[in-house]
């Protein structure tokens, strides 16, 4: 039974969608009679130590359904990743603010904070229930079909290499742009979402699921530029030299890293630049142009998939309804049925936990340097609604030549 | 009178609307019955010389309207710039045709060719009408108020600096923007758009119309970042030095020009990243990161301002109508008139013609560093409407601490 005061937060990196879930768990929360209050806790679980919490039980709905539509964490976040003794401090003040109840709202880092939790909680015989909501642009998460948060990134990058397409029709060249994604490519690869006719961009895409080599990609650019005069590149930041070597850090000089350990990817523009000097310097192609996608991917205002809406908020809502129903920890995942709909479940935290999923084989071409039709499959009904239909004058109507040079 | 065969061509850099211009000209110019053929030039002057040309007459109404809501430009674009020996063989090919009127839609680069090809034509005794139609993201066109194509590139960047305020809030840091604009500071300035609470980003803004000092601006940001515990950035691509040197060309190895004597800004991430480096070592700031909005900003898909949409297709509609009604060449101004509505006038060429708007003072803060109250008034309106709202979780709500470490 959910019951006395429940705590939100949010964890990692933000989502056009993330305050969906907040509002989805809180509001879904207040409909028990049994629950007294719900807190969110301001950046992750650095909010809790220092207890930074916030009463949402005194928001207004109107505000609320604002906040919902809102894109970054309206709680703030936090790349803290709790150790065993982070977690005595959570529990005094869990304990102090008689929490019983953690809604946790976040990847696959955040999934594994609350499994320590609950396992230190466990150990010191503290009755904390903990639900973990998953949110992540990458796409990530094991279980999941799909994570909230990747459909709009996803319809963010397919937008943008629309555009990028018809950009790069009216002023040829090469043109690379680098999306988001360590260890899964979901993300580079959602650049297909809008390719409708036959030499539509991207025309190469490259995955961190495959090693990367710079001859084949400069080899590959050659083809694609010779047949169209034009290429377009989609890369995922987290692309990797056989031996798992990132391409972004054999330029950073002094390459920064979070708590997680992971290096800093997003936020410099040097991968974009380096690959676009090795074109210009290989292919002697005089207009090569490259653009990182960066933060604008997550947070942009306006760009979200109305299916990722939906199913971010009602992760939020199942997170409240399973800790009163079901009655145990766990992870709330998102399951695909039909064409298209989704089913929610509760999962073991441990499935999925600190795990990373990446594309399967079948979603990734043959060639390493595209996606396949199946992908395509999995990707279109996720872009939601409403994407502009793109149009081109109709080349059959061609005026013939009177001097004919 | 507007009469025979028609031309219209697309030069420069494309936008979001710049199609709308493009199916304005033609279905307009159709409505008289002395038109007897509207072709479409592929890639500007370039697709003259070499004949290329569409019969636009021939497009059903169903796909125009598709096009025009296709962002660049649907006929593609050049950066040539003709001399005099290049207009003669555009005379040759009009001459050919049966030419008699040409409509050039694009900035201040176009329109100077537009006026370079009418001198020409006036010398060669070649009647040709030739009308401007004004497109620019950059809005540095002299006469207008604002050129189609800056609205929606304002709603982009406005869209994204809102995101990234809710970003910076939830994971704090300094995080720099950049954004285009050679000459003229209003896309960088277009960052203010949707500034709402005290607090919102961005913190900065840096425009090419006031030389930029690196010690400044890392004590600007210094401040604000201990004021409020993050500091966003919005910087114009063309900032430079007090001599007028582009920061960017700091750092160029090889500087790339195109034929109006250009340099490229655009494709690479070499300006963010020489800033955020620049912060991190003198401020000790550890969370920096950079972003360069590169060419997303002008075809993103799906991101456009009604109000841009419109006007876009009426100056392009006007062109017809000031060709057939006035007979004389031109180009076409948009002015703004009440609170808000936009009027169109049929300029001299040589007004606009090559040369460049910047922001006026008034815009301009007395500290340097961000806009004035007045462009926020000019902004406002040509962003459009159905921009998400912006809501946040009330302050007011804080939680007593207990433990009150």
């Amino acid at each position: 039974m959910l019951q006395g005061k429940i705590l939100v937060a949010q964890g990692g990196g933000p989502t056009a969608v993330i305050n969906e879930s907040l509002v989805g768990a809180l509001t879904e929360s207040r409909k028990f009679a049994s629950v007294e209050k719900v807190y969110g806790a301001l950046h992750g679980v650095s909010g809790i130590v220092n207890e930074d919490f916030i009463d949402l039980t005194q928001e207004t709905s109107h505000n609320l359904e604002r906040v919902a539509r809102t894109p970054c964490s309206a709680l703030g976040s936090t790349r803290d990743k709790p150790d065993a003794k982070y977690c005595k401090e959570i529990f005094k003040v869990l304990r102090a603010h008689e929490i019983g109840t953690f809604f946790y709202i976040g990847g696959n880092d955040s999934s594994d904070t609350l499994r320590i939790l609950s396992e230190q909680a466990a150990a010191a015989k503290y009755p904390l229930r903990g639900i973990h909501i998953p949110k992540t642009i990458d796409n990530d998460l094991t279980v999941n079909d799909h994570t909230p948060g990747y459909p709009s990134a996803a319809r963010f990058v397919a937008s943008a290499f629309a555009g990028i397409n018809q950009d790069n029709m009216a002023l040829k060249g090469v043109y690379v742009g680098v999306v988001m994604g360590r260890h899964a490519g979901f993300l580079a690869a959602a650049s297909c979402g809008c390719r409708s006719f036959k030499d539509d961009a991207p025309h190469l895409i490259y995955l961190p699921e495959r090693d990367f080599n710079m001859k084949t990609f400069i080899s590959d650019i050659k083809k694609v530029y010779g047949r169209l005069g034009r290429c377009v590149v989609a890369v995922s930041e987290g692309i990797h030299d056989s031996s798992g070597k990132p391409i972004a850090s054999k330029l950073a000089t002094a390459v920064e890293r979070d708590a997680h350990g992971n290096i800093q990817l997003s936020g410099t523009g040097a991968l974009a630049d380096l690959l676009t000097s090795a074109i210009k310097e290989k292919t002697g192609i005089k207009r090569v142009r490259g653009d990182t996608f960066g933060y604008l991917q997550r947070s942009f205002l306006g760009c979200v998939s109305g299916i990722d809406r939906k199913e971010a908020r009602q992760v939020g809502e199942k997170a409240a309804q399973f800790a009163h129903f079901l009655g145990r920890n766990g992870s709330v995942t998102i399951h695909r049925v039909g064409e298209y709909a989704a089913e929610y479940k509760l999962s073991a935290l441990e499935a999925v936990a600190g795990k990373t999923k990446v594309m399967a084989d079948k979603y990734i071409a043959k060639s390493n340097n595209d996606i396949t039709a199946k992908f395509v499959d999995y990707l279109r009904p996720l872009l939601g609604p409403g994407m502009t239909p793109i149009g081109r004058l109709d080349p059959a109507n061609r005026v013939r030549k009177i001097l004919g040079k």
